[in-house]
């Protein structure tokens, strides 16, 4: 059994244009690239020459209202916090609470709201700057209305039904979401005159980002850059997803809700351990491997274990206690941040009309 | 020829159930309900009942931002006017320079803007007290957009496509329009706890309104109520047009651009002034006559003047002169108004966000 972390990546890539984030020249050197958790891409190479040449950039990149961080979002985050870190440049946050309410992810807009505030006291948490990172709160910085009636013009209803799936029977807030999501993507550029726009997002997110670089170029603007993380799988081995508790570890779980997530996560071991140790396990489909390897462990050294895992010198148990040992401690980092967020830095990186 | 202005009307009362104004007990003393000119409606005698028991009631009534107004205009504005003086309730007036915008009315959002600028100050100068008047701007009050939102969650692309008749090439933001629309309807209702809103409009926007009342059905909240008034014909005996300056008298028309549109009115005369002696002239289809019948003349002056007319004893050319007379008063009075009208008075009717 292969890896399949990569199966909607790879479609982007032979079916979709997109090009692999290994074959871009000068890569940073940051572990997302060399990982390989950030697998393809989009005018990344373009970003990367603005970036190094000094011309204005940005990072965008959105969060759910509904959900919650968890380890899914690592590689994404972590990707947004070094280009901040090492280049200076903004972050803009949106987090959609309207997207959230139309499509039935809360039951209210208060608790949109909530959601949103709380998101962004989590990511300021995360370690995001709040001197150079904005949250665009829909039902707070209702101007984006605005930008995204401008950008509506330039796309038709025939044309977002194909890229969002969405049917005649769906509510019309839905339908017009494209245009708010498309004013998100477009705003550092149209708003602040940062040409350079890196979003990066999962594989299923791409159909959108096609649509919002196809409205850059009806109003000639410069297509964002993107770059696909991979898909990793959800602790249980199903899909990672917010509803299941058991796929993800969030950020809010403590250690003994970790560490018992992880001992029942889906394993690449043997039945027994005399077998373990004779046939060897399979590190490519042990989800304590892989967060390992995409999220934790520099390159040689996730080699050397997948090495020993074959070789049934570690075993499923001691796999899962690495990986628990490393969510641990990561998440017990972030909580020990968040109690330390000031109201006043959430405060001013939240975009207001005025 | 029977006169044909409640065509539209007759239909709604016909085939989509609205009432018919004149039976409606205890009619308020003005002129729009006796001359009949407000020809049907849907529950405006319950409104009316509310009135007059002294509960929370408001008028709303919006207004084109593409447009400049005109004569046409006249007589929903009075209604508005007469039950503001009269009973003190406050007016909304939506001014959608975003569906200006999306439906390609105007070329930008920075025309529709200035229109709805201007249109704003120009109702000031109509007669609208500053103090219990709300002009909802949208690209101003873009807070608008979360009760567009909220609302949009229980009305889907299938109705509204009905209801406005778009198609699928036309683009999202014209889609998500009736939901602003909608949210305009019911911002007093909602966010001010105004129960009995009448909605004065034309007969061409009921389709929108049946709209806005099932929305209100499936938020529990009350259905407004609606007036409408007849089409009054173009001067030009078409169809009156803002974007055909012989139509319309707009309020902005000098005293000679009025009479020289009335002196080329379509009329109800003979060819000859003999002719018309000998055999007289049709009331019903003169626009001057009809526009001294609806706008300008009480029940019985009216009707003396139309037998006249009948008899030869009046000519077309007389006749013309009767309503460019009225016309021009009208006119001259509103633009010396109109120069008075403070930019602090605009500015406080003007909803903002915060």
């Amino acid at each position: 059994m292969k890896e399949t972390v990569n199966v909607d990546n790879e479609k982007l890539v032979k079916e979709f244009g997109a090009g692999l984030v290994g074959t871009v020249k000068d890569l940073p050197d940051f572990y997302t690239f060399k990982s390989g958790v950030m697998y393809s891409h989009r005018d990344f190479d373009k970003f990367l020459s603005a970036l190094k040449k000094g011309e204005k950039c940005a990072i965008l990149s959105g969060v759910n209202a509904s959900g919650t961080l968890h380890i899914g979002h690592k590689a994404v985050f972590d990707t947004n916090l070094f280009f901040q870190k090492k280049y200076g440049i903004p972050v803009f946050i949106p987090i959609s609470d309207d997207e959230s309410y139309v499509s039935g992810k809360v039951k209210d807009q208060e608790e949109g709201l909530k959601n949103s505030m709380r998101l962004a006291k989590e990511l300021l948490a995360y370690g995001f700057d709040p001197k150079k990172t904005y949250f665009i709160i829909d039902q707070i910085y209702t101007n984006i209305y605005n930008l995204a009636i401008k950008l509506s013009t330039r796309v038709n209803y025939s044309e977002i039904k194909a890229s969002y799936g969405y049917r005649p029977e769906d509510n019309i807030g839905l339908h017009f979401y494209p245009a708010i999501q498309s004013a998100h993507i477009l705003f550092p550029q149209i708003e602040e005159g940062m040409k350079n726009v890196l979003v990066p997002i999962g594989p299923d997110e791409d159909a959108h980002l096609r649509i919002s670089r196809d409205i850059a170029s009806r109003f000639e603007l410069v297509k964002p850059s993107v770059l696909h993380s991979l898909f990793l799988p959800g602790i249980d081995g199903g899909k990672m997803s917010t509803s299941k508790p058991n796929s993800a570890i969030f950020l809010s779980d403590s250690e003994k809700e970790i560490r018992k997530k992880i001992n029942k996560a889906f394993s690449g071991g043997q039945k027994t351990v005399e077998e373990h140790k004779k046939l060897g396990g399979n590190p490519d489909v042990d989800v304590s491997y892989l967060y390992l390897k995409y999220l934790f462990l520099d390159e040689k050294k996730a080699k050397a274990l997948a090495e020993k895992y074959r070789k049934g010198k570690i075993l499923s148990g001691e796999m899962k206690k690495l990986f628990a040992d490393e969510a641990v401690a990561f998440v017990s980092n972030f909580q020990k941040r968040l109690k330390k967020v000031s109201e006043k830095d959430l405060e001013k990186t939240i975009m207001k009309n005025d």
